[in-house]
């Protein structure tokens, strides 16, 4: 065992295979950050944070070359005793800061001690976010003040930043100035700080500043504001984790169901604006009070917001009048990525001192929550030709590959979330969510969000006893309509046959239409639950318009077939692709490459929250996405009708062959029983 | 007269003598910019703004080797014409983004088109200011929002700005989002902009916007906030003329009359430093909106704002306890400057978007205040040993040269200011500042604020009449107590002497003591105005402090004589330096080199609201600033003691000899009257 302090030793650090040669005596997270090595440190070696275990090898390392002696390492000393014995330490685990290099030594550093560690996501298919957040806790010791050289506390607070973790320039607001004296002095003139550093800014911020090492976490929300929900996910800034997921409705729907009557409302009513601006700001305060409420944490430990929204949502947010945004040009007040206060858009529930980061929007109707999408779903980095859509009140497509990448969005309106549908409702305990009809019997069977039995089973009836069975959601009316197609009580043009027709007593004439009863629970004072022609036509202009958007960009890409198809959006991981195909709401593809990226905005938004450098990263992408406007487009109102039939053409969907069952029946051949006419 | 487009002609401009060949039909705004000429313009060269006036000049330069023909510039135009017309142009003036060069012109740029116009002050002393204000008008034209390239209109109006001003990288606060797209649809496009970029910025910031070109003034308040007084200067941030000047009393009087009686208010109360940062708030702007009433401008019109102040006032002013500042090591919370915006201060009477920059302060008895004495007066560019004296309720002592500087503050209390004086007062109409007593009869006569009349003169009566004579202000009250000295009235311990010993009816007891009745107008309702034995005593004090504070810097720097002396300080032009002599406030010097510079802090302040370059050079100044702790050196106190005799001892005044008569005359030789023994 080398104890010469003039020596040195080779030190290895797994897994980045990172090494180099180091006087006997120092400390391993010293070697560490000479070498770069990606090792974490709140309290900079002072052996209180204990972020930076490492893990000693002993041995032979033949792919390294090297045979690590026992006593590689300093002895096992009092600060790590003390921190085992306080807070634990698994066996085998040093503190990088303690453990001093005596030999030649080989230094796994495990993923939680990692600074840019990688949350894992579950999906395979999903990209993992690698942490580099905006805002860290640094411990620091700043120097006692001294009349003969008299300096700033706020000052020194600055040098010993710039000294001991290389943050140089650092700003603060007055209200931490307001408490930078009695914390320095309480901690005895050591401190923990909260400082940020945007994507944008020029100088580190501090954000938060408590005596002494502060064991706190740094929170950070990431929300997804649509039109019709507002979701949120509470993070961990450090590690990344999910603390809590929760959503609201936003209360702006009582002043419009989609964005346009929305932006009428703002234009008919003076003040319309306001009036939405603050309904949203009070809706995602309570949000941030019930969804801190169930993780149990203080909400002024937010220190961060990401928001993603679409262009509408963003105005009313920002309090921007969105009057543009609902005439030709549709020009966005401003497209670029914004870095705010909390305060500046009243978030009161969240730290005094918090940030907020807004994705920028891709154009007038293409949101921030597109970008969002794009940056979790990389269709820039994809090798094949990838339709993502986007499925909310509003769907935002994009369609590309590497080489290039187009967007558009499409006038859905809320029908696939389960609004203007008549037993219509959020996904939520109760609602039914999947659904099959036995072609022969036409009798349903279907499952309820909570339980994971189907509605025939055994102990069904227990198992949904506390929810009950309330109504449909998007992902049931999908089902529904499909199935029913398959099961030919509806034909290609969306009309529902009558009981002569369909065979069955469950189709229930109602007017001049028909229904299809899906469960009856009246006899014991519950709903009864029925798909209403005016369901179907809902559909019906949702699925067309979301299919012409894809058209349309297969247009103007020069493709009339893609790859693979994923699809986004809170309820995307629920869509059956048999049953989005069967309805015709996307183009053919194989169905095993139509997937689902689950919430990809609200990934986007996260991913956003814990790495800013990914924040440079959208907002690259972004000016190389071309937008494809809709609302202007002939060719879209084209592809629009002739979208509308269940699916439109059979031919156009040759991956269904063999996979459903579509019925040539057609029980009125000129006309919808709504009088409208349809093409073929 | 050469015609050829091909060709070109030499351009030479006055004062500058910068030149240049340019092609002809090169506008002389063009020519300007492209040799660096400092020319203005707010409209960018489009004939609305008038900002670009020049001279031509015709016939020969022999200086310049030239001779300038007729038809040297293109003929006088429409745009040209119908500004005239309109608004006026002196003759021979031309707008030089209308007039074209056609052969070899000499061009002069009168000083009110330069940017960097100087300020001319009226006494040749002091330091002219250069423009070169952080915040300017800028008139632009955008480009529409085309739905197929879609970008928003903030990222237009920042490519405009770019393009057409070279002005790169710009922000906007949500407010000024919010109303971007109504003013660029009203303004068709074009719109005015109030950019501002301080000295620590890393990019501009639009503070305002008007549909098309605007008209209107960028005003800036330079704001000496004093214990005693608040005084502000309203400024024209393009020209930098005065508009207005006003004070109002500092409402924390209330809360103790000194900084260390405000500190213990502070200390004692809790919450005690926000009802004083309230107080002063309120105070600063009811003073914006009195000020502006005078200057009959729209308070809205202010941008920014300049603060310089003591310590105390400093952390009172942005919301800080100052109880730091109370106790060794007299810690600063900050001693940076800061740029802030208004809003953080409460300043709502001026623009939304103003801001804020408070100079930096030097120690944690040596302010803002101090620094911008140093920013107006230079004593670091001085050749010779200077010692410049700010009196106000404390008082801020420099003392140095190119080669080094000191700085000191001194606990004078507010006696100077007319306060703790029995008939003391501010400075305003009525109040006695001028005083003189024969020394023979021991009359006095004096002279009032609003009138240049001697009490004794014809007339002096009804002059006086509107404001009557009311008090004794800070320059009165040492006037009053040098002449009292010097006609033998009081003894050099500061006693007044009995009716017998001073053989005057005046000296009145009161008590075991006297007073010297100044002025008697009881009969007729009016005030007694006396200088009691109390005044003296606090003039001795106050005197004392000043002088031991300025002994403690020439010790320091190892002199025992000063070159010269400036006093500083809102009543500062009104001390006769014989009489500041007499009392022994000043170190001796000769009495033609003590001079006055009036409220040298507003004046630095007004130099730092004009000049942004010169807030990074004070910046600089104060970290050369050697600071000495008065209240913790032994010598101040030894200094102190030794300096409360009037004089302490003649022989330290050698230029006092024959410019005033001290008689020897010591009316008890043991103790002052108060029980308290003297030193000599």
């Amino acid at each position: 065992m080398p104890n010469d302090m003039t020596a040195d030793a080779l030190v290895i650090f797994t897994p980045s295979g990172k090494r180099g040669r180091f006087a006997i005596g120092t400390p391993v997270l010293t070697a560490a950050r000479q070498l770069g090595v990606d090792l974490d440190s709140v309290c900079g070696g002072r052996g209180i944070c204990s972020k930076c275990q490492i893990t000693p090898g002993y041995g032979e390392f033949a792919k390294h070359g090297v045979t690590v002696e026992d006593g590689a390492l300093s002895e096992w000393n009092e600060v790590e005793a003390r921190y085992k014995r306080i807070r634990g330490l698994v066996d085998g685990r040093r503190l990088g800061c303690q453990a001093k290099v005596q030999g030649d030594v080989v230094i796994d550093v495990p993923p939680e001690s990692q600074v840019h560690k990688q949350v894992i996501r579950k999906s395979a298919t999903m990209r993992d976010i690698v942490m580099d957040p905006a805002t860290r806790l640094l411990y620091v010791e700043v120097a006692e003040p001294d009349m003969h050289e008299p300096t700033g506390d706020f000052e020194r607070l600055g040098r010993a930043l710039k000294e001991q973790w290389n943050v140089e320039g650092v700003a603060a607001e007055l209200s931490l100035m307001r408490r930078l004296q009695p914390a320095l002095r309480k901690g005895d003139w050591k401190v923990t700080v909260a400082i940020h550093k945007g994507n944008h800014d020029a100088r580190y911020r501090i954000l938060d500043i408590w005596p002494g090492y502060h064991e706190g976490r740094l929170l950070g929300l990431a929300i997804d504001l649509g039109s019709t929900t507002i979701a949120a996910h509470l993070c961990d800034l450090q590690d990344g984790s999910v603390l809590a997921s929760a959503g609201v409705m936003n209360p702006q729907i009582r002043f419009g169901e989609d964005l346009m009557s929305r932006v009428s409302y703002a234009m008919m009513n003076p003040g319309g604006d306001v009036e939405m601006t603050s309904a949203v700001r009070t809706a995602i305060n309570g949000l941030i009070q019930s969804i801190c409420t169930e993780a149990k944490v203080d909400p002024k430990s937010i220190y961060e917001l990401v928001f993603v929204c679409n262009p509408v949502m963003h105005h009313l947010l920002l309090g921007i009048d969105p009057v543009e945004l609902g005439q030709a040009p549709f020009a966005l007040a401003t497209s670029s990525s914004l870095s705010l206060d909390a305060r500046d858009l009243n978030l009161a529930a969240v730290n005094h001192a918090a940030r907020v980061y807004v994705l920028p929007c891709i154009a007038g109707h293409v949101g921030a929550d597109c970008a969002a999408v794009a940056l979790s779903e990389e269709p820039n980095k994809s090798k094949d030709m990838v339709l993502i859509v986007d499925v909310g009140t509003n769907a935002e497509l994009l369609l590309g590959n590497e080489t290039r990448v187009l967007a558009c969005s499409s006038p859905t309106g809320p029908a696939f979330e389960g609004a203007q549908i008549s037993s219509g409702q959020r996904a939520a305990p109760g609602a039914i969510e999947r659904v099959e009809i036995d072609p022969a019997t036409k009798e349903p069977r279907f499952k309820v969000i909570g339980s994971d039995l189907w509605s025939t089973d055994a102990g069904f009836s227990a198992a949904t006893a506390s929810s009950g069975i309330t109504g449909i959601c998007g992902s049931g009316i999908i089902e529904a309509v499909a199935e029913m197609r398959m099961a030919g009580l509806v034909d290609q043009q969306g009309l529902i046959g009558s009981p002569d027709q369909t065979g069955t007593a469950r189709a229930v004439p109602e007017g001049r239409t028909h229904s299809y009863l899906l469960h009856d629970a009246t006899d014991q004072g519950g709903p009864r639950i029925m798909v209403t022609q005016g369901d179907i036509r809902a559909i019906q202009l949702a699925k067309a318009a979301l299919y012409a958007g894809a058209r349309l960009l297969m247009d103007e890409m020069g493709i009339d077939k893609v790859d693979r198809v994923t699809l986004a959006g809170a309820f995307g991981a629920h869509i059956s692709p048999k049953h989005a195909m069967v309805l015709g709401m996307i183009p053919d593809a194989p169905l095993d490459r139509v997937t689902s990226a689950g919430n990809a905005a609200g990934t986007g938004a996260r991913i956003a929250l814990c790495n800013v450098a990914a924040r440079n990263q959208i907002e690259e992408t972004v000016h190389h996405i071309h937008k494809v406007e809709t609302a202007i487009e002939p060719r879209f109102q084209e592809h629009f009708v002739n979208a509308t039939a269940i699916p439109h053409a059979t031919d156009l969907f040759p991956h269904l062959v063999g996979v459903a069952n579509l019925p040539e029946n057609n029980f009125n051949a000129n006309s919808g029983t709504d009088g409208t006419r349809r093409r073929r």
